[in-house]
């Protein structure tokens, strides 16, 4: 395996204490040569679904790398550590769903790897900072030229743990999605892609009704937020390319109550 | 042109998300020699001036660079975006103004650009995030020895978008400002510089009577906020050398109640 | 002395003003091979022992390097900045406490030199802004190469500042502590190592009377926070190796009122 120039490292780790900086410390360590770009380090403590999200719609835009990732409610506990070969890249973390998203979109699982070759952890490995002590120092080792297979035990790719396959339908000119998550801005993004909603007649310009729960709101579709007044809502497709809700220079996410996993269908008004 | 081992980039991105990463990792790809400096990602949401008042104040102790700022909320509507050469640095984002106090600090424009080349963008362009589409491919290439003229279509720097000028008077022994921002620590920044201040006889140990709306106080002029007891006031030249109030240990934008664009006028008192 | 490829670098700076990316910018201008690693900029305002604790804590995983920590709210008054060699880095910082616990756990203080030297500084020195015109430039000046003995006069290590010890002991079965810091899961860190705690029999399994002010709970020691229900409380020592308490996915800090300096005496329930 050839190594790497780039790790790149999201966390639920805060930016308050100096747990991503000893991480970069013991990167640096290792593998002195290998630069580490930062994805976020504020990912809601053990929301391995919102990490999940973050990942898979940041790594097209990174170099090849191995991308490290630890949002982990299970440390200490019987779920292994993995590193997964996928397109041009590495992932590293918990097998617990975190990278799922982010391997899709890579390509797919080519070759997984349980990380239990404790040459490659730290020699001090504690119970609840798995990140410091074994995700990075593999990661560092791999990056550096460390073939893969010395990560450990061989394991099928088809036994990585997967999260719930999110929902997603469209026929009968209307399409159905769930929330994935609301980014800083308030944007809620579904788990419909932009062509997804082409195919149930989400064009610029039309009219669309979206329903979720008891409630029901009739929206324009647009190129983007600034297409409607300031404070108007707004259906569009956003920046990585799936289908959102947004108030131009406010926040969807508050103003419509909608939370990660709010089931909601948009039906195009004919018009 | 020649290349710039800096790239520096200021937003309104917010930490939370992969966006900034993922602005590194498209700037990684282009140009991988190049360093980042993050200078801060938590402007406030669409504040432009509040944006341009820390690039103008940060961009004096940065090296030579291709700094990128993206406070925008007019994304994807007609406004330019602009690549401007001021002093020894290339000044990249949104033609709203955004730009223009660092420009100043930096010499003034001497060539602006608009970003009409396609070359230098991403292949696939999104209608709301124009920083990871436009500004950093288009910076990451003049960084990496693009001259500045394939940027776009020359400009008149004439044309520039400007903020509305900040108040700052000084004469007949009193100095009257704006508020320009509230730091972290709650000190706020007047449109006063220390010369200015100094002209008004605001030197160290008089006192000053503060005037701003129908309040009014009368408070020491200190070289720093350590010179009153904690929980005083005082009126100081802070680290940008701008005119400034403190208190000591707390919060003066709590205190006075002051934000951005509030008038305040200072006055020596004789003694 | 050697040059150093790391310069490390730890504030109550925030994120939100240019205050961290000018300490950047003036260290790429004077030193521009040294890579900073940022310890994190969001100590609480003037809280000199969080940072401390957050420094030592972090320190032991970081490489060789110039460690520059900036937590001053005596700025501008009388206190010494300096400059420290420990182990195989340098400290340079306020002499106010906030380097000690990083210096012992480092090896201890070998040689120290107040920063006297102006040739290290900026031109152009602030009364409000050290960290960016005396601490960073004299600490990049080191990393490139200029000897500690240029830093400044020496003074003996012995007249450096420290903190008041934290409260510690151990015997007839208990151990008593105080509150060093919660970090951003409220897991509450005491001033007892884990091997404080194997001397008063805490181990793996134990229930321990941990009483504070006119509390007292009965909880598990466990090897990690996962050892018990969702929801439940442990005792258990941490990443760092400090007896620490937590919430299996909840904030003991929250749960148990506890703060900073809190006393906490924790008795191994016979069983």
């Amino acid at each position: 395996m050839a190594s790497f120039s780039y790790l790149t490292f999201l966390t639920d780790y805060g930016l308050e204490d100096g747990f991503v900086a000893a991480c970069h410390g013991v990167s640096a360590r290792i593998a002195p040569g290998v630069r580490i770009i930062d994805i976020t380090h504020l990912v809601p403590m053990a929301d391995v679904r919102r990490g999940a999200a973050v990942l898979a719609q940041t790594v097209p835009y990174l170099p090849p790398a191995v991308h490290v990732a630890v949002v982990d409610p299970g440390v200490g506990t019987e779920r292994r550590g993995i590193a997964v070969a996928a397109g041009d890249s590495v992932f590293v973390g918990p097998d617990n769903g975190l990278l799922t998203w982010a391997i899709t979109s890579a390509g797919g699982a080519t070759r997984a790897f349980s990380l239990t070759n404790r040459r490659l952890w730290l020699d001090r490995v504690t119970a609840t900072f798995h990140g410091r002590d074994i995700f990075i120092p593999a990661a560092a080792h791999l990056a550096s030229g460390v073939p893969l297979e010395a990560a450990g035990d061989e394991i099928d790719v088809a036994s990585l743990v997967t999260p719930p396959a999110l929902a997603s339908r469209t026929g009968n000119g209307e399409a159905e999605g769930e929330v994935i998550t609301a980014d800083r801005f308030g944007n809620v993004q579904l788990s419909l892609t932009k062509e997804d909603g082409e195919a149930a007649g989400l064009v610029s310009g039309v009219s669309v009704v979206v329903r979720w729960g008891r409630q029901r709101l009739t929206l324009p579709f647009g190129a983007m937020f600034g297409a409607v007044p300031p404070g108007d809502l707004v259906v569009y497709a956003d920046g990585s390319g799936m289908v959102s809700l947004a108030v131009n220079g406010g926040s969807a996410a508050e103003r419509l109550g909608m939370e990660a996993g709010t089931r909601v269908t948009l039906t195009v008004v004919a018009g």
